[in-house]
């Protein structure tokens, strides 16, 4: 079941830097292991923003909401969902 | 390179059925024939509306604007674009 | 898995009145039909308003959006879907 | 009387949090209490967000306000209330 | 138990005359008389627009529903409705 | 002549409470005392929200302005105003 | 007492024209006379839009909306007003 | 002097074909004379929608308005405009 | 040539009062030079909000933005500008 | 490949001047080294806020990205971003 899930990431400026490049490289490695499980299908850059379109694969609200509040920068992200569903004229399946 | 397309399907209630069943079946097959060519790359119904999200992969912003403009029901539609950029810790290329 | 949806309903002032009549009627109907079976699981009148707010019991995506756009008032309706994950602190389960 | 509470809990990231686990640890206990009164009728997460949408029974605006402004967590939450009607199509009673 | 409303009217320009003359001359009817029964306290109109904000002071939001949707212009309007308790500083009883 | 008048307080999270507290006694003080002089006509709660809405009966914009500038929490108030008009079908004078 | 007032003029593009015509005539010498009476003491265009900011000087709200509503096209127009108060630093009197 | 303006062109779907065909003709045919002229600096389509971005080197905001509407789909068009000055940074005079 | 300009000021709540009170001093200094050169035309304040509308009478939008730009309180504001045009119905020249 | 891209700069009141003047000289260098390349084709003042409407020049949305995120200044700004495609009305090719 798909959702399309849009980040934006919002770290204040005056933050401790050393917390928030852990947090990031903490990010990258959980969104990668995502992406390899199937569970984090895309992932795009917004260009011109720090912030990602990501479509994610999960079994229900409560895996989708799971997945999300444990991302490491979850603290730092406003984050709005759409629920996708099979389009009549799409070719492929969800 | 990819663009995220939300399209809102405006038909007003009093259009001529006839005509507007005849563009929706040519939209379904220009849509069909474009994501069979690989331009039209994803195509997601928003749940609960008359509405998609759907990701093109084309050379240019004009070739973007001929595709979308060429849309049997595009003079019924709503459309907003986002460019798409590739993301650092995507594990595929865009 | 719940979603909370609210439903708009706009028909037109010069509308068909027995047509409208007889989708209302048809609409009432399925929607008690949806809410016997489980499906529809609350249904409440937003006070002042010809809008509802209501919590759908669905398996999935597809299912909803098959099931709000099988409501005869569905092309007079604008509606918003948000879906709903189980809260850390309810007593209840979704 | 229902009445739709949306709530969503901003606490600052430079909030002291043992201050903010104790207030959330309290709000939890009290959420839980007022739904076992039967005035909290539902709690339901919003996926992806920090933010609940919760359907209160009181006898009173009066009532509402006073239970709303009690939360632990008010300072800390944007709230928005909308009233509730019987639906002329729903099969339960509010 | 007092709600401030918020009415916009919306006549369509092309309106018959005397169908939405009559209402009016209904309108005003109904609003005077709920006026002198103390349900509908105050009615204010907003300088500039053809709008209203009123105080309605009901039993419950069912009553409030009902009262709202049964103004004879009620088809023609926009309304919105905030719920009003008690303020701590007013010197006078809601 | 009346106004409508819309106060947000916005008070900092980590604002000085005891300063806080005496503007607090301050406005209550001060509002009731325009509340007697027929000046701050009515005065309600929004109900879930640390926000008012209010009715002032004033000579002019400038007394409004004046008034509205000194009230002890006005720096921390987001203030929108609306001009009344009396209303064609309303029995009582403004 | 000064008021902003900001109108939007509407009119449908199937209206009648000789009907408009006359209405913006009408408009246009009741405009005419209430500047040289002093009461409209301030009509530009909005460049690129069929819309204009005015400042009008009147003796009260109620004055203000007989003046709004008495326009010829009222009726075609979206006005938002604002009051205006005497700024400290200005060295001319409202 | 420059002013970046933005043109979204609405034209029912119901609209005379002749006479919008033979508007849009008179519109390239304008908007060309003014691009040769140098007054229409730049001329962009804003990918996916029927609007675009334009660029106008004008005397004053007076040229500007009378430009403007002037424009054969003036009447079909909402329009919003913004003033830009030479910016410290830029390698070229506006 | 007009344009009107709607200024906010928002001063954070600890900011230094010194530095803002002579920053205060030299606006209003500097706003009434500019009001004596007949530059800033009007200047009226908002009911109710710490903030104004204007109208600068300027020859250029490079001088309008110097203008504005050099305002001691430039960094503690949120600024609008809407570029104001010769009316037809307008008995006097801008 | 044109796109326009809409820049506000917001940088704190309380940053560090030295820090962050150092980063508009840098911003300053960096932009007209890409305004001689041709990749930031124009470059113009917002009149009356620290803003800046520009139109960039690049092969794709990940040279666009990539040139954006590089900007010294990039952290504090609120950036979008507007694919523009050829006009079939202008003269000039883009």
């Amino acid at each position: 079941m798909l959702f399309l899930v849009h980040m934006v990431v919002q770290i204040p400026l005056d933050a401790d830097t050393e917390l928030t490049n852990r947090l990031k490289a903490d990010e990258k490695a959980f969104s990668q292991k995502l992406q390899r499980e199937g569970k984090w299908r895309h992932l795009w850059r917004v260009a011109g923003q720090y912030a990602n379109y990501s479509v994610l694969d999960v079994e229900s609200n409560d895996e989708l909401h799971t997945l999300l509040s444990s991302l490491p920068l979850f603290p730092y992200m406003a984050i709005q969902v759409t629920p996708l569903a099979q389009h009549p004229s799409a070719i492929a399946q969800n």
